[in-house]
């Protein structure tokens, strides 16, 4: 018995976040990895509340099929959310609901790449992305983040000489590096895709999540017909439930129902009306104004037990939001030797490997803070900076 | 601003059923079109003091990212029904919890099929199977089904000169000709497709709403490790919480899991906890045999007003279960022409053409009967058959 898999397995390698986070599912071990939310922030009883209002005045229609573009009055909560909070002119039907951003990273795989295409994304890069795409067997081509974004001239040169299919980019505090935008670069990225064919997929799921300086707007606002903007539920009330959005002009939407419909008919049906009663009965704003203080506070004991624990030649972004940081060792230092250490010692990160495509760096890794509280921060901080002293010691 | 989409597009028709559906929304319209179960049925009050349940006492973790092969005690739950309903041996590493069938039938394309594979189908086939696997471009050969299943003889042939990737059948109540296999067919089908590499997908969402005759076996029974097992709680629970499943072997299993964590990262871990707590605290086969019994009821009213109200030159199959008979005009007599005559009084069924993929046959289309009450199926017959009368008097 020979079963033959389709030529694009081969490509696909197992998930080595999936695999760290078994290691961490032990309670002993104090885990950076994951991008989990804290769930003791999570608003458990009032999602209760609105779970009970759905099923108790809608049951039957919460529990049967439903449309692939998912339910109206989400569509024009988050249409009317961009046009209050964001500046744009969005409408319902620019909005399609999937489950969670990952998927929206699928369908427009789907919708736009065959074999070979270019895709365009920063350096380290969003590993799901990377994932979802490879999919569809593309050609990744990456362009180094600087403090500020992305590096706009080899964007510019990449766009001219590779034509690009997609440029995949996490202006917020990007996931993995923390890093984001500046106004200046959002708008001259926008004006370098404007130039050309390629369609810019801006995931934004932490924007709501900032901490410090100023908010910024979406490369959407400077953009044409061939933006397509991610959203998602999962980082401002919970990510149980697999919700997010996708927002894009009505033809990309349409292709998109196309792909979802095949791929599961319609989001989860009740949990798209849960989600809704939520909002609707909640005052969203003073909840991610708690989640928002509580990461901030945990960013700042994770950089100063950085700046006390790692050696100096250590380096380290400071996110202005979102949930994590990115740490570059000396140059000689690999972080899966690292991690192979400090899982020992019940301490685990994501080393930066999978974050890469074309050009690796083997000196990186990614910290999640929002997942863990101040003590097992500093803790884990320290024993993590011990090894370091240890590995600089060996070479 | 030219907008670039994959090849794969040019092959995706809009659904046909889909802008049917949307006709059907209208209170007016009898709709024997959609795949919907009878709202009336659903366990509201049950689902509901599951979800209270749950959120209570395990609010945080079912609000929380989970694993990518779905909720241990419901897998455990699924694994110890198929041991003790089914008479298999199946381990809950052998199941992954999807976003209902559908979601199986996409991650099944994307994990077996390359561009221009042979997939094996019934004719008429599965139309949501058409859509996904149509993603991956393969080449459909459709063999006929007779009255006790597919035809054997054309089964073993095309299976020898084309090589199949896949055989896709839905062997209970089949979607859309209402069709079962014989035991007879069951095991003879095993014992063609283990002399092969294809890998047989069993699709079967409708097993367990069976109103008459003896209940047969899975294939996958008859199988060795190249069987694929679907199952679904739409049916028997409700399909707006989008909850299905895959048994596989741990090979295939694995595979698949790869490729959901790059498609949506795992199913809703709300609504998978809601699922097992209502399957525990209540019992499943009570509320199968309610259904079972509603819709035995509504087929036999169809039925009977079939034989009053059809000409008697109109064929019909008289299924043993699930949702759905088969109607075959006489030879010259379009579905499609009639569709747009019965919409025009109402009345809206599917047209048997998108359920064909290679071999076209225009004089057939399909009747759904569980999502309609007694008064509206003898009036919607009534009015599909004065239009066929009227067609007939045409010719």
């Amino acid at each position: 018995m020979n079963i033959k898999y389709a030529n694009r397995m081969k490509n696909i390698k197992k998930s080595f976040i999936r695999e760290i986070l078994k290691v961490a599912q032990n309670d002993k071990v104090i885990s950076f990895a994951g991008g989990l939310p804290n769930a003791r922030l999570f608003p458990v009883k009032k999602i209760q509340a609105a779970s009970n209002k759905v099923l108790t005045n809608h049951g039957k229609n919460a529990l049967q099929y439903s449309t692939t573009q998912g339910f109206l009055p989400l569509r024009e909560y988050i249409a009317n959310r961009y046009n209050t909070v964001c500046a744009l002119n969005v409408s319902p039907d620019e909005i399609l609901i999937v489950n969670g951003s990952q998927q929206a990273l699928d369908l427009l795989g789907k919708v736009f790449l065959n074999k070979g295409d270019y895709v365009v994304l920063e350096r380290p890069g969003y590993l799901g992305a990377i994932q979802a795409f490879s999919m569809f067997e593309p050609v990744f081509k990456s362009i180094p983040l600087e403090s500020d974004g992305i590096d706009i001239d080899l964007l510019r040169k990449y766009m001219n000489s590779n034509k690009p299919k997609i440029f995949y980019t996490v202006p917020n505090f990007q996931n993995p590096s923390g890093i984001s935008y500046s106004l200046e670069k959002r708008e001259q990225t926008a004006n370098i895709i404007k130039q050309t064919d390629t369609v810019i997929i801006e995931d934004d799921p932490y924007r709501e999540l900032r901490f410090t300086g100023k908010k910024q707007p979406t490369i959407a606002s400077f953009m044409d017909n061939k933006s397509v903007l991610l959203g998602s539920f999962s980082k401002i009330i919970a990510p149980g439930l697999r919700m997010g959005w996708i927002r894009a002009n009505p033809e990309i939407i349409d292709k998109l129902i196309t792909v979802k419909q095949a791929a599961d008919l319609h989001s989860n049906n009740l949990s798209q009306r849960i989600i809704h009663q939520y909002l609707t009965d909640n005052d969203i704003d003073t909840h991610i104004k708690l989640i928002s203080k509580t990461y901030s506070y945990q960013k700042d004991v994770m950089i100063d037990a950085i700046k006390r624990y790692f050696p100096k030649e250590v380096k380290y972004t400071t996110p202005e939001g979102g949930m994590f940081l990115w740490i570059t060792l000396p140059d000689k230092m690999d972080s899966m030797t690292l991690f192979n250490k400090t899982v020992e010692k019940n301490v685990v990160f994501v080393p930066g490997l999978p974050f890469y495509t074309d050009v690796i760096e083997n000196n990186t890794f990614r910290m999640n803070f929002s997942n863990s509280d101040e003590d097992r921060i500093i803790e884990g901080i320290k024993r993590i900076g011990e090894v370091i002293e240890k590995l600089q010691t060996d070479i």
